[in-house]
């Protein structure tokens, strides 16, 4: 029999990893979560091993991946923090063994399998399981993620961009024809654990740069979601020198001229009720160090004098709802527990 | 009788002030150079008093600001890194009194004198002193600046704007109907040394925010510049924390699908003999890292597959290119020396 | 009649007010506390006035200072987390006025009324208050802290030091006649919420220095609760380019040989039972990073391979263990509490 | 025949390597040096494409390292940037073959060959070639740097905390029986660009930590050249967030009382006629960021009231005076240059 209340982790060993770990062990409705690690991390019995500073906090227990364990368990759902690879075999597994899966890796992001093989250079995921996947932000799908057994959580970037842009496309306000422009930044906790030259502290502090423009893997999140062509929409990365946060700057050219309390109003309509999700008001336009450890989205807009230009920031935790957060946040939708339990 | 090897600073008790001593103290042609302050710094005698951090170093004399003892030193060219306010009152006078000017401030920087007072919310320059005036971008005016009595040295972000627009602009390559967005993000030093609690250290670090969206003063020098009106123009500033460097991302599509190969060579044509402008080739693109602390302008650009969108990453040092080595290499132009004497 | 479960909070404006308000907006043993403040942010009627980064998380009402109407409020015991001054005149009043005070300033944490007054260069608080106090140490003074009135919540660098240095001192194990050195280092945010030049982006970014020494105003707290004599103590303070955090480095010669067994389960042993102080095993030393953002204390040590010559690293957040945080502690240890609530 | 215009360097492709580039490419009695690389550098031709961001500043020939060559190239003098391993290997085939070396690695800045065998946990290096070995601390050994042909240059922290304790332990100042506590902090770039996870962005960012405590391998360095006994001395390094700079703090205990005017003489004197030593005025301490990017040793002190315990603060550039810019000022007295030549 599954137990709602137990939970499995699957390689929570990077940093949203630790985000997740830290959220779950203190989440109302979870009880003591068991960890399944693989590679180096296998033989770790217990999760101070893994995360010293935990120490005094929290402790629970690890133990050497295996489905047929989780499925033992009880555990009525698992939670992948795991390379897509991973995901890829993982997830089909986890499912048949009965368990609700919520997946952090890019593996059953989208609507056609192709397309995650085209953007990630990896196989295509089954196809019979990806079209299970819910897309799971909140904000948008909460209904179908209340039912869903395979929870895609989507990428930092496009949760930020999809959020900021979802109120005026849909309301038809943006000249999509022209174009719009998501410059986005993000800090270096997004780049991973794994050390490499371009994430040491020399070469990110006192440093900022652009990357994998044109290229990067979270560009399809954004189109499937917003509904803009991929021509119509240029999507660009940054490296900040910061931890946490991610901050997008997102320019357009309205289709009528508006008043900024329009603007204001049609945010505010939108995300009624939506409690994860922050207006800023009066033009005001948020900071990222203010969304940085917390589960909030924070959305803010400018318009020019003429009602014609506008441009929207969004800021966001990358490993909080950019993530590990937005991952709870979907559990606490699949369970009926309260959209905010644990997350703030 | 003026002088060519010597020169008077103004003002110079600032991040900015601070980068042209440290340049003018090693300038080959420039012999030692006489700083005249006021205010609070106006009883200093030596630069070493201003800037501990000279001593063993260089050192040169301080003297109380007046004009009268600029024009009796012999001094041909006065360097202005004062306030804006205080260029509208000094730089008519150096002027009268024979002097060359290159004015780091905004206050001559424009065509028409009232869009100084519009965007600066201060008093019009003098229009007889403004007609005069020069913009001081050596990679496209040279010519002028050789011959200018007064030169305005450009804001830091329209340098780096400018730079990277100019070619593809000039060209007709940008379809600037469909708008293009300036994505600008500058190091702390760009907001001066006066303590504000917006750039205090804990407000600063670990965050990163946009500020001045549709109203910033250095809008209408990009406009001017680059000939983009100002409804086809989104330019947006942001704060990063780290010291010094502007990188800006300027997103556009094209008004016919390019090669990557003829946009890198557009762009060396363009800067061919231009020492200070570096392209990067094969599409490779500059970090803020690499020019930081010189007085190069680093581009680089994306394409995207078809050819139809592009992405162009322009670097600087704010304080630098941006501000006092721009400033010397207009002061190299106007007295005929390498342009790059003292800036490499 | 008091409420145990209602507090009210004086003058929660900077960076340790709003660390305070932080978690008491959580704390499971207290109701909605009341926010009272003074000068500029008098007029504020709820938090997120103050703290725009509340909102969506949590709100609480503001009023303007008033000692009467604090103690017609109910409320039991009054935090106070304002300059020393103001406390030097708040804290008696609310005494008077029948609430348990605990005060975040250094006005009452010495035993002789005029160390305060020679260190700080401030008027003597009253002798008779004085007496009353209680250092708010809770590792070292529950017992007395459970029956305070008022509670003098020790200094950032006091807590760091006299932690790190009371096991061994207490036991004899150090040569205090050959001096000890506690060499401290503190992130920006102890530096206070007020623009100063010192404490910009860029004097602090990329800058390391070191500050007050001889003369810092920590010093007579750490002399006190170690015992060491102030003239066999080298006590020197640093600014980290980072926000949060301090780390203290303390260098001494033992009395004798020891083994690294034997340190450690000194360490252990003092500090059995003391959930917030976490002795780190193995010779293993304690990270700024690991301490940052928790109410813990974390302490380890090194031992040169003769055993006499001995380094104790101990950290801990300047704004939670060093301040708001250990002032919730001992309010717990006020109220019976569990000493850890709201502090996980 | 050797020319003392041309230089070969060795290995120089790390973050000192870079710094030494730098400074000898605009070295006024240097003409091209040549750079002779290994491993997966070994097939550069030129150095821009090592260190892209010299583009349009300079160009060097790059080789496949051999001996042999750069001993047919007529180099007088080679610079070695490489591993202990390596320049164990290098130094005396470069002696022999008539070049006089400066080392950066460790291999031969000791006395006793077996001293850097049993720190660095490496074979002894030649007891032949290290007996000829100078150690390369200018303001100490001028003399017979001018006339070596092997200088091992000093490690970054050797260098501060010795300029900062020559002067008053010489005089017997300081009471060393007491013994004396160096606390040392250095920026990332001292660790290497090897990546490594404990240099990576997160987790030197809003970071702060002690390492190598009681073995790190500078520690003998300290001894031998300041003359105070290993149990007398405590020897800490820590990591900074920053990239650059050293700040060491000493803290000692005077023999006799002294007046602060004494000690400032008595530095004033050590250091007089030494142009890369800066004695900070007054009861000045110096900060690390005025030391950064400059080939200064800043130095200071500050006394306690009774003159009897003393700080002294120290700071340099781990990358200038703690590694190339040494090299260089080595390389200057070894060819008779002006001391400073290249370095201001």
């Amino acid at each position: 029999m599954k137990d709602a209340r137990r939970v499995a982790v699957v390689g929570a060993t990077g940093y949203a990893g630790f985000e997740l770990a830290r959220i779950l062990l203190r989440h109302p409705a979870i009880e003591r979560p068991a960890f399944y690690l693989r590679g180096e991390n296998s033989n770790a019995r217990c999760l101070t091993q893994i995360f010293p500073q935990l120490r005094g906090w929290a402790e629970a227990p690890c133990r050497t991946l295996s489905v047929p364990d989780i499925a033992a368990s009880g555990a009525a759902t698992a939670f992948l923090a795991t390379p897509h690879e991973a995901s890829l075999e993982f997830v089909p597994e986890l499912l048949d063994a009965g368990l609700r899966v919520v997946d952090l890796s890019g593996a059953f992001r989208f609507r056609e399998p192709q397309t995650f093989s085209r953007w990630y250079k990896l196989p295509e995921p089954s196809a019979k399981v990806a079209s299970k996947s819910v897309y799971g932000l909140p904000e948008l799908y909460s209904g179908k993620i209340g039912n869903a057994h395979l929870v895609a959580n989507p990428g930092c970037y496009p949760t930020s961009v999809i959020l900021a842009l979802r109120p005026l496309v849909e309301a038809g306000w943006i000249d999509t024809a022209r174009g719009i422009v998501c410059d986005c930044k993000s800090g270096a906790s997004g780049a991973g654990k794994e050390p490499k030259r371009e994430t040491s502290f020399v070469e990110v502090n006192e440093n900022f740069r652009a990357y994998g423009v044109f290229t990067h893997r979270h560009t399809p999140e954004v189109t499937e979601h917003t509904g803009v062509g991929l021509k119509d929409i240029i999507f660009t990365t940054h490296l900040l020198p910061l931890e946490r946060g991610i901050l997008s700057t997102i320019s357009c050219w309205l289709s009528a001229p508006r008043q900024k309390e329009e603007i204001e109003a049609e945010f505010r309509k939108f995300y009624a009720g939506r409690p994860m999700v922050r207006v800023w008001p009066g033009g005001q336009l948020p900071e990222l160090q203010h969304a940085a450890r917390t589960n909030f989205c924070d959305l803010g807009f400018a318009l020019d004098d003429s009602g014609e230009r506008a441009v929207i920031v969004s800021c966001l935790d990358n490993l909080g709802k950019g993530a590990a957060g937005q991952a709870v946040q979907n559990f606490n939708l699949m369970h009926g527990h309260s959209e905010t339990a644990g997350l703030l």
